[in-house]
């Protein structure tokens, strides 16, 4: 057990030997655990100098190495679900050396990836599509009778996604060879809620659980029936089924559950259960943080930790974090008004809604990770004159995007998206970026959207998106503002109008969000015209005309892929308009943004101030 | 039982006083039995003489009568899981007489629809989110301390999709008051898959139906726990399970089976539940098509009707249904490459794909309603060198846009996107219109679109999407082709490049899509130029170039919202590379579409022969 981050190498003579899960397998079962003990430390070691997450990792050291002892990666398909888990495995996995890269330009991503390693099956930066994808590979095993295993790592929080249960459902109903291992922690990021993890969560609570453990070590034969357990404990069974009811009902041998840390019983079960045909379920208990004494703790603080600085870290500039910003308007607003309830899909700390969920315990909603149930709750509310918010990451609002189409603006219900990590997100790289909601939203019809470019602008642009009685979003970017004064007042700024912030000529730059800073920067050397656009839908239509009868080139700028986003609306008005005013739209180009940090994405996108201000000259040039 | 749709209007004594559930409220409870048969027979009658979706609704007759008897609509809301199966509803809350409008423009709508009545309290085109909608409905409720009730319908298929399980699991877990009624009549509208219906199958094959019948009476004390039945009945406790235990395992006050078409249960029932508090589901089971021969028989085929016409209809204008140009052509390259996999969501009929079932059913796989299963299951198995094809919708595609992008996309993985229903649809209005597509796409990098215009090129562009190595997706309307000769052979067309199809003066339409037709007529009248533009991406530049600079004006068209669409995407490229040239995008207008006829639809949007014309002519008179 450590209670510190170790900030010198550990001693680790067995991991050393380890360049591949090959090498792994020569050791003799009774090296495992002090091979445990190396990758731990190890793992605490480099996550300390890096910054990362580790307490999922932590939690999975035994499983991890018990997989690659038995199953045959690469060719046998080990899937993640959500990646934050797997620095054992890149540890494991010929990735030793470059954990210090990790999360960096260039370095390792923080999830599996498969153009780092033929080990990483599947990216796994989203929750709860190891089911899916895995049995998509043991489909393909099959129909190539390959001699090829497959087998799911799943945690209890991402087994409350609906796409999970679609996946049980049909890997059932197929009969598909595959192992799911449920690797239960009785968590996910924040505490997960709903009916399976009430269900499963019994099973930590209650004597059952080390009757059971000795009774499940006769794997191969399935779990005793519960009938048959029911004999055997009557006073057990009253009021309390097997945990493996719902999966053995759902058509899975169901095994468990078992101690996620004992290494022994780990190798010997999936010796076992590599060579059973069908769909398996092992069921693992294990601790997140497990082995680190504040982490075991205090799980939700130590999920990700930044790297350890010789010296306290410098004040970073900027501002409030525009999650606080959202969080602090939250509370304000429900105090005045006891319509509102806020929705968060298992993202209370992220959304900055813990402050919310202190003060309005009665009108905080965590569903666990479900988008599309949020969203459909939200609108039933709506229906009844509720004032509900919605705060969801950009990325995640993906999977609810039919239910804001068809639940939400389709009836003009009055909902409030709060869209949080709009733009690039830095070291969680391509699979959390908010690359594309202005683009997915705009072509609603009903929707408003507004994109603010400073805290305070979120805050009040935040409370007009409320007060607007029809379906509103405010996208808003990870991380802090550029510092400015925030007013206590909650003001209602006009629906579709923007602001001009800086005249100049020749060129106008409408800037839509975050990036106006830039913009100002970039028009002090150019002499251009800025206008803070606020809205992305409606636009200002008043403004752009202004703006394109007295300049010859609009340039409009967002954080946003520039395919059909705000840029395009602009166009699109002119088009229809019929005014051929030259346009440049800047934005994000049309690929995939990898993870570094932020400032130096934006600048690899030609969006930092050289960049944009490059661009307008180039273009200029050629009016 | 009817053996044949009535065709005169049947004598209805009792449903003729009934204006509001009020009337029905005034019956006694002996008038319900003779009220359903007549209720029964007018629904016949009048879908008849309409057309419409019935199977559903003959199956939830007693349903809907014992509902509105007891609960006390619209003060209580009643959530009705996929629209369908209101058509009872619709006719007991004061639509009687308009039922013959069902579909038609301006007509009743063939879903709940809020602005319709206010006894629809959500509209649910989209199965599976009755849930969360009835659970957003009932909070409100708690908050503002009202008396109202909750209720939400859902059959079994609804079930499936892992959306109705998060709100399953979010409901339990808030201990909200709301009757789930599970409408189990073992099939959606294909016969459906997965875990949880094998799981609920077992109910129907097994005596313990029939001795559970008996059991459940017991309503308001749960049903026995399952080891109390286990000591009665231990020969059919073992190896299977109330099948309430997986509700009451969530959480849930689980009462049945009961038979759903039995009023003077449904009604004692109902009575009861409506005054207990917290989560519950009442399990009945109906008979789809319930008192009409032929559609008990074959519910599938029975699923909805055209109208009874006099005599023969007219034999449509057109060619194939580019359903059956996709199954034909899923079934030509399946017997080529075995690596092809036939994926849908629950829609095997309505994609054209009964054939490619029966002659490849080892590479069918119908996933049940789980659309965000398909397609990440599709990943996993493009991950392992298969070729997967997913047919779906467009509006359903909505429902796994993330998977789309996080799984597929990012990963640049090798599936070919069949996608039906693109454009406006008729009768089945927005909630089913696939009028995003393009834009929601286009935005994704990795991804190639196409939009054939008639039913060969539709054949060569699956031929191509499929054969590219990569996401592809190619989008097509519903219903019938132009009737062009379809070429057996199977040819890969150049990416990104479109074709001259007509060369004029002044204007070059540029058309993405089905609306070739329309545009070329047009063209005849102006003279104008008309490519067929084949990809909305990758874009053929070089065309657009050679239009460019040819032209004064360039048109894009296209049957997809103007915002974002491909006529943006042309915008977007002219913009980036410094072109000026005047643009007019034609597309939807940004509003949802009523329901009409599909060619009444077009010409409300302009988008017809004569509204393409004069929005042309309009803006060249301002060139």
């Amino acid at each position: 057990m450590f209670d510190e981050i170790p900030t010198s190498r550990p001693d680790t003579p067995l991991l050393d030997r380890i360049d591949t899960p090959a090498d792994l397998r020569e050791l003799s079962e009774k090296d495992l655990a002090p091979l445990a003990d190396e990758l731990r430390a190890y793992l605490l070691y480099t996550v300390g100098q890096s910054g990362g997450h580790f307490g999922a990792g932590l939690g999975v050291v035994e499983l991890t190495i018990a997989l690659h002892y038995i199953y045959h990666t690469p060719e046998d398909r080990l899937v993640w679900d959500v990646g934050h888990q797997t620095y054992p495995h890149k540890i494991l996995t010929g990735r030793r050396h470059r954990m210090g890269s990790i999360r960096q330009g260039g370095g390792l991503a923080g999830f599996p990836k498969r153009g780092e390693s033929e080990y990483d099956t599947f990216g796994v930066g989203h929750s709860s599509t190891s089911l899916s994808a895995a049995q998509g590979m043991a489909i393909a095993s099959a129909m190539t009778e390959s001699e090829r295993k497959c087998a799911a790592i799943i945690g209890d929080g991402a087994m409350t996604a609906g796409m999970a249960f679609e996946a049980l459902n049909h890997i059932a109903h197929t009969d598909t060879d595959l192992l799911v291992i449920l690797n239960d922690n009785n968590m996910s990021i924040s505490p997960n809620v709903g009916g399976l993890a009430t269900y499963l969560s019994k099973v930590w609570g209650s004597k059952f659980y080390n009757s059971l453990r000795e009774g499940s070590k006769q794997v191969l034969t399935k779990i005793p029936s519960a009938w048959e357990f029911a004999r055997r404990t009557e006073e057990h069974f009253k009021g309390f089924m097997s945990p493996g009811t719902l999966f053995e009902e759902m058509g899975f041998n169901y095994i468990g559950p078992i101690d996620g840390h004992d290494l022994g019983s780990l190798v010997r079960y999936l010796r076992n259960l590599r060579e059973v045909k069908g769909p398996k379920l092992l069921h693992i208990i294990t601790r997140k943080g497990k082995g680190f004494g504040p982490a075991e703790e205090d799980p939700v603080g130590y999920h990700a930790l930044n790297k350890l600085e010789p010296k306290p870290a410098p004040k970073k500039p900027g501002g409030l974090k525009y999650q606080k910003v959202f969080g602090d308007w939250l509370c304000d607003v429900a105090a005045l008004d006891e319509r509102i309830v806020g929705i968060t899909p298992a993202m209370r700390e992220g959304s900055g809604m813990v402050d919310f969920a202190q003060k309005f315990p009665e009108r905080f909603y965590d569903v666990a990770i479900a988008e599309q149930h949020a969203v459909t709750l939200a609108a039933g509310l709506a229906c009844e004159g509720q004032k509900p918010v919605v705060a969801i990451y950009s990325t995640f609002l993906q999977r609810a995007y039919d239910q804001l189409i068809h639940d939400v603006a389709l009836q003009n219900l009055d909902v409030t998206f709060a869209i949080d990590r709009a733009g690039l997100v830095g070291e969680d790289g391509p699979t959390h970026g908010g690359a594309f909601d202005l683009t997915y939203l705009r072509c609603i019809p009903n929707m408003v959207i507004a994109a603010p470019s400073d805290e305070n602008e979120c805050r009040q642009l935040l409370y007009t998106a409320w007060c607007h009685e029809g379906p509103a979003a405010v996208r808003y970017p990870r991380g802090t503002g550029p510092g400015v004064t925030i007013e206590p007042e909650m003001t209602v700024l006009p629906l579709g109008r923007g602001r001009e912030c800086r005249q100049g000529k020749t060129v106008a730059i409408l800037n839509f969000g975050a990036s106006l800073r830039s913009a100002l920067e970039v028009a002090e050397t150019l002499d251009a015209s800025v206008c803070d656009m606020r809205f992305v839908k409606p636009l200002d239509t008043a403004l752009i005309d202004k703006m394109t009868a007295s300049h010859d080139l609009l340039v409009t700028l967002e954080e946003n892929a520039i395919a059909g986003g705000a840029g395009s609306a602009v166009s699109e008005y002119l088009a229809l308009k019929g005014v051929t005013t030259a346009w440049l739209p800047l934005g994000f180009r049309d690929e995939f943004v990898e993870h570094d940090t932020p400032k130096q994405q934006l600048a690899n996108q030609g969006l930092d101030v050289a960049g944009i201000e490059a661009a307008i000259s180039q273009r200029l040039r050629t009016l």
